[in-house]
């Protein structure tokens, strides 16, 4: 199995899961937001592999799918927030990069790629809670359109040469090697001023998130059963939450209770969706639960985080 | 007024059209599928300039789009059947080339983006007339992904940084100036051999087909009363026909009785939609009406290609 962006958050916690299920692993990663300290586990495996490479670099691409079974595309720019800064970069990094990971498979003739999408994709969706065939949606950031772009391309793929490609549609995913987020931009203005907190947009975009954990369950749960050369699944908790409300969590958690000045306005920034609910009976039907709700995430993110100092000094 | 792919068959009737209204027209077209002898009528206009470059070269296209008041962006690799045997081709040429020209646009300041796309988008759609809102579509051809990708941008782009940025979903166009689609084949395979004549898939797929003209009264109508930031809109003739159908009026113009060797299958080639009957209710509430017929613009894309032997001979 090959992990693109394995040394990243959700990708590393893949590949600890992939290695206790008996599976051979390599991780492909640029390490440009991936971190080594999250690969520490699985580096001393005897079935595990760690390449350090860009999806830009087709040859390096190339020589790394050889031979696997399937690949899960994680490696993405998963800055939402900043695409209007730097408009490039979804093109290169999501777009051109999953164009090249599609194609070193098509070339090594891997039978399966699994590819990281998100919610994002329906931008400000008519319907609540948003099922994978919602009407044709109308892209808010260019992250969405970067992502919806991908998911094209797994489509066409797997029409035009027989591969199966499968999407993943993720509401924002909370756990252990969490590195960026609400989570982590409330923490470390916390750190900076305990006593107030600015808040984007009036605190009352409502969201849905999901434990690391549960979203591993459902992803390798799909490459298990699912047969079908393209499928899409919604994967993200039935309930949602404000960000008032995580907030709320967050400050009992660390035991602050900072005064909050809004930026005002429904959406956080350019591109944010003020509601975020997908409807997941698709993953559901397959037989998953997800096994934590939003606020324990949250929590336990926070505990993670509090735990992790390095990584809130870091990054960011 | 930059019109990119103004070179081509659609864009070098786009730009008789604009200099006819009195506009200012700079067309930047490569050349790679474009012809020079189809801007004859508009070399010698002095509001007419033309620029041989190429939209992957960033410097040449930013100049271009200097102090221009709209793009019509139609330049785009067209060739859907070959996809699969150029993959990075549709990439390139589409998605990327249209980033470009958006980014140009974004940096010159110009405020309007209008973009050929295709009612290839829609895939295999459940719903029939299909209209612009149908339910999320799976990409079945690279085209069709690629087209999807450019229309995700125009919408980021257009929320991201205030452009207007509006995409029109093409059928199949017909009419003077035509060089590519099934009745240029037809008439190949026909001087080939005027006895017999090979028909991709079951003859039955069903297509709908506008002419050149009624399509460019629309785009000309919706640039002229259009202003919401973002717009979509189908263009089609409401009827369709069957491949079958369209042969039969193509030998019947030219006076031959061949034989009709069907290769089978419901799809003309892998991505072939069966069906393609877009909804244009959107487009005719702006009170647009096609003029001619499907039947009456095959048998007039006939007439004008047995006039122009050398596009038959030159092209394919």
């Amino acid at each position: 199995m090959l992990v693109t962006g394995g040394a990243g958050f959700i990708g590393s916690n893949l590949v600890d899961r992939l290695l206790a299920n008996d599976h051979t692993v390599t991780v492909f990663d640029n390490l440009s937001t991936g971190r080594v300290q999250f690969l520490e586990q699985a580096a001393g495996h005897p079935r595990f592999m760690f390449i350090r490479g860009d999806l830009l670099d087709h040859a390096a691409l190339c020589a790394a799918v050889q031979a696997q079974d399937a690949v899960f595309h994680l490696a993405a720019n998963a800055d939402v927030r900043r695409g209007t800064e730097h408009p490039r970069r979804d093109l290169e990094q999501n777009t051109i990069a999953t164009h090249n990971v599609l194609e070193a498979a098509r070339l090594g003739r891997v039978g399966r790629v699994y590819f990281t999408s998100t919610g994002s994709v329906y931008g400000e969706p008519a319907v609540f809670p948003t099922p994978e065939d919602c009407p044709f949606p109308i892209q808010t950031s260019l992250y969405g359109a970067s992502k919806v772009a991908c998911e094209a391309l797994m489509s066409a793929y797997s029409q035009a040469y027989g591969m199966q490609c499968v999407v993943f549609r993720f509401v924002s995913i909370l756990g252990q090697r969490y590195t960026h987020g609400h989570v982590f931009d409330f923490l470390k203005k916390l750190r900076a001023n305990p006593r107030s907190v600015e808040v984007l947009g009036n605190g009352k975009q409502s969201k849905s998130y999901l434990d690391v954990q549960d979203c591993l369950d459902a992803v390798l749960l799909v490459s298990q059963v699912v047969q079908d050369p393209f499928a899409v699944f919604n994967l993200g908790n039935d309930g949602y939450c404000t960000v008032d409300e995580s907030l709320s969590w967050i400050c009992d958690e660390i035991g602050l209770s900072p005064g909050r000045q809004y930026t005002g306005g429904e959406r956080g920034w350019v591109g944010d969706s003020p509601l975020i609910h997908l409807d997941c009976t698709r993953m559901r039907r397959l037989g998953w639960t997800p096994q934590h709700t939003i606020e324990q995430s949250v929590r336990a993110t926070v505990r993670y985080l509090l735990g992790e100092q390095w990584l809130l000094e870091e990054a960011g």
